[in-house]
Formats: structure tokens, sequence, C-alpha cells
């Protein structure tokens, strides 16, 4: 069964796909669906001996071009679509055993322009209203293959949480004339205490009222609205200072850390976005101590207000400590 | 540093406490602050040689009555306040080795009699605009202490996910003219193919667009906003229920089930909420196998948009042939 669901009681959908209950998990280095495929009789999902960076449709689609029909038929109160949309895996890397902070800039560099590449084709078709390329990292956040990749969905509308930056970002347009974005970034270049590090055309800063312990959001300067808008020198800057505060992540507890990676570009719907979407990607790690996670337990649960533990400005100091 | 930041980007406040860090973790059963003081030289948090049910405040409160002033200022840009409102520790009861399955129905329609008793007292108070009972239980939920029990925070303004659930239910009045939960409760009892429980106040019924594994909904039949409006034996109902479901919920993989149990209320702050509030529990597992959980990865922690790997129908069913 694969469909999506409307909530009544939210105005949210729910996406259902109950085949990935079967998805692969956790296999062994030897089993690896994501590496090059070296032996013919027993072929991974990339059917090349090698690549550098690989892009296919997930095995087990949450979303697709050819959803089946729904289960379920909708009535006057709950609504019900099929699961239209996009869901792909982009393998980072050939190598099984790296990390996204491990790879070489100019690979990372490979990685924004392919984010780019799928936010342009994706974006394109009818039935994608938001791209949405993000990485799920460690077994802390659920993942389910360790060689290092991402994922980019093509949702069907404006997911939740880009509806409330978007509806957050029309109001203080309102009121202010401004974009949002714009004058956090400026506003955090200036003040300094929550600032990871400034580059040429993105800086990282470690937001002010961040919900998860060392939350740190890369926004570029500039008021653009997706990757297509950057040119190469941009693009190239946004892989060097992503790359350098994974490296710093790295270097907090000692171990790779768990996060999860989102980029936030402009819908694709032709809706009236320009002046308030804002490129930015944003990374959540979980781990609060080297041994302790931030849970979303009852108040984020099911109140929606976080209870963070660590001050943004704490936050920011160590991560500058850690910049190589 | 204690204090409340609101983010420009979102609208959404987060309560900072830092000092929650250093909060007990796992204690040894013999050194649990939530059991009986049975030696005077080394008393818990209950100082009373046994009791019934105790509540007092959080030592490591988020939202307090008496909140330290905040550590920055605010600018036009970002709105800093005190971390008003109350955090407090509700034991069910002082077995320590019982969870809330265990318990006879009696202590549970106590606890519903606790939790109105906590709705009335704190949303008198002007600076609780929300009034929030819960339980966070299982280290899979990120429980730190063992001892059954659960908390209730009061709340200086609507918090975000019930502020979603007001939009959408004001959506639905202005629309039909009804309020969204009488009618999914009644839809759910006239299908049945998601009810689990049909008692004579409350039914218990997995949503339609059910978000979690096993999430079950109790929704009273009536339209009542809070526990203060239910007679004894809708109370009483409403904990036989809830025993029932939470019975279940032990039996379906063999081990006691962690989950997030939200108690869903008016609003206390005054406003216009009588038409749309409609008391309902939420109880929301992570296990969506044995062994597996779900986890909140990129779709859901970055873009809101939640994957449902189980069919509501399968999980009600599962649920109702686990009814004793």
């Amino acid at each position: 069964m694969t469909e999506r669901r409307l909530d009544p009681t939210t105005g949210e959908w729910t996406t259902f796909a109950t085949a990935r209950q079967d998805r692969t998990f956790l296999p062994p280095a030897g089993l690896c669906p994501l590496c090059p495929t070296t032996d013919p009789a027993r072929p991974t999902e990339v059917p090349r001996d090698a690549y550098d960076i690989a892009v296919f449709e997930n095995r087990w689609p949450a979303l697709s071009g050819r959803p089946p029909e729904p289960d379920l038929d909708g009535t006057s109160l709950y609504s019900v679509e099929p699961a239209c949309g996009a869901a792909e895996v982009l393998v980072f890397t050939s190598r099984h055993d790296a990390t996204l902070a491990d790879l070489p800039v100019a690979q990372v560099t490979k990685l924004v322009d392919v984010w780019a590449h799928r936010y342009a084709e994706l974006g394109a078709r009818p039935d994608v209203a938001y791209v949405f390329a993000f990485e799920n990292k460690g077994e802390a956040i659920g993942v389910t293959l360790h060689h290092p990749h991402g994922q980019v969905y093509g949702y069907p509308d404006v997911p939740p949480r880009v509806a409330i930056e978007m509806r957050a970002a029309r109001e203080h347009l309102a009121r202010h004339g401004t974009c949002v974005w714009c004058d956090v970034v400026a506003a955090e270049e200036a003040d300094g205490a929550r600032l990871v590090l400034q580059g040429a055309a993105v800086s990282a800063y470690v937001p002010f009222a961040a919900r998860y312990p060392y939350e740190v959001h890369l926004s570029v300067r500039r008021h653009v609205g997706s990757l297509l808008d950057l040119d190469a020198t941009e693009r190239r800057d946004l892989a060097e200072v992503l790359s350098t505060v994974l490296r710093a992540y790295d270097r907090l507890y000692g171990f790779s850390l768990p996060y999860v990676l989102s980029v936030h570009q402009r819908p694709t719907d032709g809706g009236d976005w320009d002046a308030i979407s804002h490129l930015h990607l944003e990374l959540t790690p979980l781990h609060r101590t080297a041994t302790k996670l931030k849970y979303l337990a009852g108040s984020e649960t099911g109140a929606g207000a976080f209870v963070a533990d660590v001050r943004p400005e704490d936050a920011a100091g160590r991560l500058r400590q850690l910049l190589s």
C-alpha cells in the first residue's frame, strides 16, 4: 500500500509506503547495494564497475512518478491521493567507508552540482512542487545503509516545515520589507557570537533559537532561492564551508557525528516565492553529549515545543575551536 | 542559562534550560529520586515514607513561575523572554517497577483526576496559556528515570502542534459548521476499520493518517474541551480505555512498549477556543517492528513530511486482536 492521506485534524499529509518495512537494513559491507557492481552475477543498485557520483530512483520509493492506485477511497472527511512525486538515492562516492566529511572539497562541489541538477530536473515536473535534498547520517538518525549517500525527494506539495518557514518569511517581509534570511545572515556576521565560519559567499552559524544541539545553518549571503542561482565560485564556497563544518563536527566527540542535512530551496510549483525563498542548508545533529542524545519526547512530539540543553553561543564557540 | 528565544525564520519559540544537561540520568533503582523517602539521611524528591500519587515542581525546570533573567537582550530581529510557565513531575505510583499499563484502573482514574486538577490550577495562572500533561515512557523515547511518571508543562503560549490543530479545526468549523474531532470520532466508530476500542464515553482508534507506527488516539465522543468537563463515570471510562490500549501495546512485541502520551485540552489563555477544542489523548510509539524504530529523519525533521510504514487499518486490527 502506497498512498498519501490527509489528516483533517492537522491539515498535514502522511505518505504511506508499507513496502518500506522490508527495505534493506544495515547489510554487511560485502553486500552493500550502493557499491559499484564488481561481480555481474551479483549486481548492486549501481550497474557499473566504477562511478564518481550516482543518482537513481529509490527501490523502495515513498513517492514516485508512477504511483499505484490508493488502497482506499477518500470520503468527505478524509482525503486520499496517489503518492505522486519522486524519491531518488544520491550516492556521494564509490568509497564505501568514506563519509561526506572525508571527501575532497572538489567532490563535495560535485555533490552541490548534482543537487542543483536534480532541483532543475525534478522541479520542472508538473507533479513536483518542492525538491528536497537531504542526508541522513549515522545509526542514531536511523540510517539503514552506511555507504555515504543522501536522498532527493520531490514532494507534490510544499511540505509542512517549509510552509512554516514561508509563512514566517512572508510576515517578516510585510512588516520589515526585507527577507528574514538576509537579515539573519547579516545579523550573525555582525554579531559573531554564533558564527562558526564566514566564507566568501556562505556563512555557517548556530541559529539564535537552535532546536537541536550543535545545529548549524549555512546561508548564502546573497538573496538567492536555489542552487541554480549560484555561480561556480559560490557553489565551491558552499562546498568548502560545508566540508569544514562537517570536519569540526567529527572532532566534537571524537567520532563521526550523526546528523540530518536538509537543503531548503525555492518551491517549484510556480508560486510567488522569489522574495521569501532564501537558499540555506540545515545541519541537525542529535548528540547533546558524546553519549546522550536529544530525544524528541513529549514537549517536542506532542506539543511541537522544543526544549534545548545547549546554549547556541557555547555551541558556536566550541565548533569554532574545532575548525581546521 | 534559562530563557525562551523566538526563531524569526519559523515564528516558533525554543526554550533553553542548560542546567538540564546535568539532570539525573538513569540512576540505579536504589537511588531512584521518585521513590518514597525511606532513609531521612538520603531524601528523594518525595519527602514522604509512602504516597499514592505525587506531584511536585521539576528540579530541572524548563519553565517556571520564577524564571531567571534572560542571559541575552533581545534585538529587533531576535526576541528573548524569561522562561515563564510551569514544569511539574507527576509520579503515577510509589511502585518503582510498575508501568502505567500495570496499574489498576482505579489508580489510572486517580491519574486522570490529578491531570484535571493540574489543568485547573495551572490553567488559572495568568502566565500559563496552555497546560500540557504527557508521559515519556521507555529508553527509546529518551526517558531518564524509569520510575513510572509523567510531567505537566504550563506553556506561556499555545505551542506549535496545538496551534496547527486549532487552525485546522477552525477551518473545518468554517467549512462544515462542525468540530473536526466530533466528526472524526463519529466516522471512526461508524467505519470500524481503524477502531481499537469503543468505550461508553471514549473511543480509541488509529488515526486515518497516523504519523507513527501503532499511533492511537483516544477521543471523548461528547464535545468537551478539557478533563474538567468530564463527570466521574466518563473519567473512569477514559482511564479504562487507556489502560486497555496500554496492555495491548505491551503484547504487541512482548515487551513494555515505549511511547509518548500527550493530553490535548483547551488552551487556558482566555481565547475563543470552545467550539474547536476537543479533549483527546495521543499515544505515539516509535517501534515499527520489535527491533526497528521509526526515526524522524530527513523528511520528518527537515521538511515536516511524515513517511509511515504501517497501514493504519493493519495496526488497528492487530491491536484489536491483543485486547483483553
